[in-house]
């Protein structure tokens, strides 16, 4: 079932209104998470929407949160969340990272009790209309397990780097710090395929097939798979320890889990999820024309590349950019499942689709 | 055959001075490089003597860089490393981040003008004893093909971030963008052993396990091989982008090649090689105690799961740290070609090992 971009935003801003949020932050909201259905990446758009919902009625969500810095200095900053959305806090950090690198050149914050926001990428190029490269990680719950480990310590932690060019469309590299993201597993999950060979370990940290593991003790690798997943438990690592161990966040196996069903850990050792926010300046650096052009030049070489058959070499974000483009236009594709989980939020608040 | 770090450092600094390094220039030049066969990097280090000594010869290496700011912001500059050793280029960068980080929070540099630096790890590491985060990246000689492309685009673009901690070690991450570095496929090379599925490409895209593929057209594959090479290919391009775009230095297959007898692109795009370092003070956003006290738990939480059969989950820094203990204790094992390399260099200036 297709949905214009439209009616999907003003049902989600009606949702996020609905909860106590006030208008500024639906808007803001909506933003950040309908960002992921257009640019197709599904599992993290209005699909998730009940979720954020159902930890709201769990009380974990704070709908009038009071976001602020905490912590300064010319080229830093410490966001305190205050249990707000993810999807608000977020743009709103990300918003003081480029404010500090207007001044100093450079921005960077670190954001603690939050909840999840969204897609990185997102965030991330808000950077570029200010001809900034612009970054944005985040931790998140724990379904990875580091190299040789049994236990789950780390989430699926992306990172988001948007470096802007100048004819050509911007570089947007965004990606999970693991072989594979969870929303690819839960896709499997429900169309009950088996799972890509260097993506899942069981139990006893054997590979496994089965997308169903994680009920059963099993974790998703790091990104390098079998042979090197150490590099993916290192960047995983790193966006644990920007986003929360800077910032007083929950690191590790303390992150709280995004289902409600899930209670958080007991025992935290910091305060809600974490994030981690870059912005630079490209004329901290050099002329931004003259970064533009190198840039320009950059991606066409690449695009340009002789590619194996049938195949071209593309730039990050290609794909989404396209997606998006298309979407805008045509639509965006609702499973059954999502449009159903919708019309129940819906019947919540006394909203139709 | 053993070594002593003494006995390396007092040749190594003596060649250095040989091809016309000031003093204290040879100092860091030697620091840098011993660094790796300290670390048990073997690829990086001594082994790389003699490169170095035939790229001066070629006149690609300036002895005397006059290495300084081009171009500043608070947080941020450009260093120009004026054609000179990275072993040299490198350390003074990596102070300019560390003094901009003093007075801004964080210091951000992009170096053009370079050559080869060494390990990253090494250079991040500075950061630690004042109690920051350091991080350091580099591009280096296309041996990479990005997915899909038949065509070597990117170096193995190492990325090392250096965190420091309390009462345990420091964690320091420090890994090429690859599936594998080239020092392991050289080590594949000279014991003609076949290289593991996802390292390497041959001359039309299809994955082979020939370490000498590179010598027929083939390229080693992005960090994630078969199946999630889009990231690597990623990591890869953010590398270049910070180190080279940034900067005005040489990016993807323009970057010149680290031996002697090829010869660089006769249409640069920019000047030498490119680095890009960072430093973030820890109280630049929360009490350096309370951080570290933390990373602490995280270290000890990570290092205390349950891990599989007979292994131990590890922390990014480990066994360097560990290989670096053991050496400076008992010597450096070197290999009987690397030996011959060593006196081949010696004869030139009239130096023993």
């Amino acid at each position: 079932m297709q949905f214009s971009y439209n009616q999907l935003f003003t049902f989600t801003e009606s949702v996020f209104k609905s909860i106590g949020c006030p208008d500024d932050d639906a808007i803001l909201a909506t933003e950040s998470l309908l960002a992921a259905d257009l640019r197709g990446i599904d599992s993290h758009g209005v699909a998730r929407l009940i979720g954020y919902v159902r930890l709201w009625e769990a009380g974990r969500i704070n709908p009038t949160p009071c976001v602020g810095v905490v912590y300064e200095t010319p080229s830093t900053a410490v966001v305190d969340g205050d249990g707000g959305l993810g999807l608000v806090v977020a743009p709103k950090a990300m918003n003081v990272a480029l404010e500090k690198a207007r001044i100093a050149g450079t921005g960077w914050v670190s954001v603690k009790n939050s909840n999840h926001f969204g897609i990185a990428g997102y965030h991330a190029m808000k950077a570029l209309a200010h001809d900034m490269i612009g970054m944005a990680m985040t931790n998140a719950s724990p379904l990875v397990a580091p190299t040789y480990s049994l236990d789950r310590l780390l989430g699926t932690n992306p990172i988001a780097v948007a470096v802007p060019a100048g004819e050509q469309p911007d570089f947007v590299a965004d990606f999970a710090t693991t072989t594979a993201a969870n929303g690819k597993l839960e896709i499997l999950q429900r169309k009950q395929l088996p799972a890509p060979d260097g993506w899942i370990q069981d139990k006893n940290g054997l590979g496994s097939t089965n997308p169903n593991e994680l009920k059963d003790g099993g974790a998703l690798l790091p990104l390098g798979g079998e042979t090197g997943s150490h590099k993916g438990y290192c960047l995983g690592s790193i966006v644990d320890i920007f986003s929360a161990v800077l910032s007083g966040a929950n690191y590790g196996p303390w992150v709280p889990p995004f289902v409600a069903f899930l209670q958080p850990p007991a025992d935290p050792v910091g305060q809600g999820i974490g994030h981690f926010f870059g912005a630079m300046r490209i004329d901290a650096f050099r002329p931004a024309a003259e970064f533009k052009a190198h840039m320009d030049n950059w991606i066409s070489t690449f695009r340009n590349a002789r590619a194996v058959e049938g195949k071209q070499v593309l730039i990050p974000g290609d794909p989404e950019r396209e997606m998006s483009a298309h979407r805008l236009l045509d639509g965006i594709p609702l499973l059954e499942p999502v449009v159903k989980d919708l019309e129940t939020v819906g019947k919540k608040f006394g909203l139709t689709l």
